[in-house]
């Protein structure tokens, strides 16, 4: 068994970031067919394969439980692909935009679920955390093109809103569905606040990463 | 500038290649809206992303030069592009078989290269080649497949002879534009020799690689 995977929900946990890492590559790959120019397409391809490597990394902490990774993602994958349907891009930049905000709600995710597990399951989310940041080129994108065109600025931060009430809605789904992980991360607060207090945390940090894109 | 890289000849070697590599991984891509289930999905995922792996070692390499990552693949990927598009593969299998011979025969271009290169530059493609053999599930499932059913030996054998074909003559319009690249590659051969000797010996690795699947 691997080392911080010994506990069910973590293990339950790992496959269910695993499953939002495969639906992530999958999206980012459908999307990919918006970017305009050459230096996209590197960037995107650069961030669909650091989902894989996100993806390997959680795969290696299921081996010797008794959940396999491709019955992880089957059962999983399917509240990931419905919040990737329910926020499809119509532009390039509305793309941009949800790379930026999707990659960073997922660090936001990762970071603040890390203090609840214990130590040797919070070094697997350290280490696919030190892995995200290829998202860097999409926030110059934005910045600069809001810059040249104020008139993108309203509706992209519309746009932006919207990306976190799904993000919300969709975990909360995941949560009431998943007992055993909800448990995990927020036993010792009373469960309602435990989970209010960590979406108002994700709301505020959303809200830091709108302004690094020139919006909200 | 980087090690490596010193010699203009290199540096458009990696260049090639490294269109190359970006255009597999967009190949890749569309070839896996075929994957009939996770398993595959995961698979041709993990092969996708071992493309930009690739990718990233060859664009360190050319950092320092004069040659831009952008501008390469703009400039070298159209004949990796028309080679794609002149081995499309109809179902599963073939997309398949066109991974596994595909990686195969990569990694032979590769392999044979090295030998004409100064060491520093070998380095790099050692690094590169250490990474492949994620196609190893293709040749697990074309083995299978053509196990179960032998109706399906004939047309993959001949379908992996089109793809050497198309590869090659690929390969000799690449050469024949960047006679730079090719006196790197054959200097000391009389050129048609050497060129001729490389195909030969990538035309035999590539009939071990069809038995490896049950083919040929």
């Amino acid at each position: 068994m691997s080392q911080g995977a010994e506990d069910p929900a973590i293990a339950k946990l790992f496959a269910v970031l695993l499953a939002g890492e495969y639906a992530a590559f999958y999206r980012l790959i459908d999307e990919s067919r918006m970017a305009p120019d050459v230096p996209s397409g590197i960037a995107i391809a650069r961030m669909a394969a650091s989902e894989i490597q996100h993806f390997d990394h959680l795969a290696a902490r299921l081996e010797g439980t008794d959940i396999d990774v491709a019955d992880a993602v089957t059962r999983y994958r399917s509240v990931f692909d419905q919040y990737h349907r329910a926020t499809t891009p119509k532009t390039w930049y509305e793309a941009l935009v949800k790379a930026y905000v999707g990659d960073g709600l997922a660090s936001d995710f990762y970071s603040e679920l890390a203090g609840a597990l214990p130590e040797s399951a919070q070094a697997v989310v350290a280490e696919v955390m030190s892995q995200t940041g290829s998202s860097a080129f999409a926030r110059e994108q934005v910045r600069a093109a809001v810059a040249a065109d104020p008139s993108l600025k309203s509706p992209l931060t519309l746009w932006g809103r919207r990306l976190l009430g799904e993000a919300i809605t969709h975990a909360q789904w995941v949560l009431a569905a998943e007992e055993e992980v909800t448990d995990l991360l927020f036993e010792g607060a009373t469960s309602l606040q435990g989970v209010a207090k960590f979406f108002d945390a994700v709301a505020e940090l959303h809200a830091t990463r709108m302004s690094d894109l020139g919006l909200g």
